[in-house]
């Protein structure tokens, strides 16, 4: 008898503060098309990264479970804050549903490229987290790590200014000291800083290699589903969702910068 | 019989969403150092900007009925965003206090200073309110105003950069077409912006007059205990508090820089 191979057809839970976690939902959409998406942008509440631990375990927790009423086979924390403060929280509630954090994957692609000297970037939050570091050094405590706090990338990211003299100063501001001797990989550890790799790539003249957390979290998501054979039918036709917390209609505006299309709906819920 | 003045040694209630409004609350302490100040940052839910007017006016109110809790004699709305879309709902509240705000007095101190033709800066969803040009064209309809948001400024100064060549160069993104022939006032329509005013200035090289509006909140404050006889004495000696609903430590560091000393105190309280 032929082995007959399992499949779910649910969709996958995506969430984040705000638009941020739409890179890693473009980069899941083109990795696994036929996986149906729910994405829930906690927008009356944005930004995570400078409310405390106790808030953000509590915001991260109503937004699972509103990824749960929807019926999701797995949750994606595609929020760096959530990925570096909440993951023990949430695990400590014994979800039947797989739980991964942007963090993790992020961490997970940086030790596989196999670099010995590694720069993170990422906001002020994550990087006093020192999340990205103690995943690296978890699994290799050789690898030399560099976190760069950069706080001003996800204003312009947010402004539509992702390339440009202002950028490249920005840039330079943060990582002038790297620049005569680049690291082997440079790792964007911001959901919103993919829409700057090529001016990360370009600022370094291609001397070191950069990698993006929404490509590596699509990866690790794919692999997890095959891993345990829920990834949906091949022919499945996938539907999105789309919900914020507040100003659905701004979000729906920004979201295609993110997303690379403009989303067909955006639904208002409230959480808290 | 000789009249006798009356004071009023309560204190005044200045609320905003995070940091800004301790500028107002600088203003106020050189100007009146007799006055007594209860301050609150919902620094839970900052920035208020990027959330819904039903959003805005919902935290305003909690705001506002903490500040009435400290038994205030005055409320000021030290946060643009309120100013602009919640004081029309705050006001139907019929409030014993009086209730003042930011904007109202920028546009005041702007009409005072005889200028014909005036740049207002503040952020996006400050500009997107229309709420100066609306005021300064409600007091006299032949001014010109031209408003321009520069969401880059309100990191810069979180970040503490507030002059070299950075600020110089987001500045001339938002400012450069009017480097040639400089408004004859520019009012800085941001708690955040007084921060930057010898940036702008050197900018135009003194050819415009900045008006601060967290200078003209503290006259308009002056101005109005002085006409209600609600000063407090000459003599009282003046007891601050200082109110935020997360992260009372970090508002602690961050606050000199606005408030020209660290607070003495920072007390957490729930809102919502």
């Amino acid at each position: 008898m032929a082995v007959r191979s399992k499949f779910d057809n649910r969709p996958i839970g995506i969430f984040d503060s705000g638009l941020g976690g739409l890179t890693v939902v473009a980069a899941l959409r083109r990795r696994l098309p036929g996986e149906s998406i729910i994405y829930l942008g906690d927008t009356a509440r944005v930004p995570y990264g400078d409310k405390s631990v106790e808030a953000i375990i509590r915001f991260a927790r109503e937004d699972v479970a509103f990824m749960r009423s929807r019926g999701v086979k797995m949750i994606v924390a595609a929020c760096n804050t959530v990925s570096a403060v909440a993951m023990d929280a949430l695990r400590s509630d014994h979800l039947a549903e797989p739980l991964l954090g942007v963090i993790d994957s992020g961490v997970r692609a940086t030790v596989a490229a196999g670099a010995r000297r590694i720069a993170v970037i990422g906001t002020r939050a994550t990087v006093n987290s020192d999340a990205y570091r103690r995943g690296i050094h978890a699994a290799d405590c050789s690898i030399k790590v560099e976190s760069i706090p950069c706080p001003l990338l996800v204003p312009l990211v947010e402004e539509g200014i992702v390339d440009g003299p202002l950028v490249e100063m920005v840039l330079d501001r943060y990582l002038s000291h790297l620049k005569s001797a680049p690291p082997e990989a440079l790792l964007l550890g911001c959901t919103h800083y993919p829409l700057l790799k090529e001016a990360v790539v370009r600022y370094f003249d291609g001397r070191t290699r950069v990698i993006d957390s929404a490509c590596a979290c699509a990866s690790a998501v794919a692999d997890f589903l095959c891993e345990h054979q829920m990834a949906a039918q091949a022919d499945n036709c996938a539907v999105h969702g789309y919900f914020v917390t507040d100003m659905p209609a701004a979000f729906g505006r920004h979201a295609a910068r993110f997303l690379g299309e403009v989303p067909e709906r955006v639904e208002q819920i409230l959480l808290g």
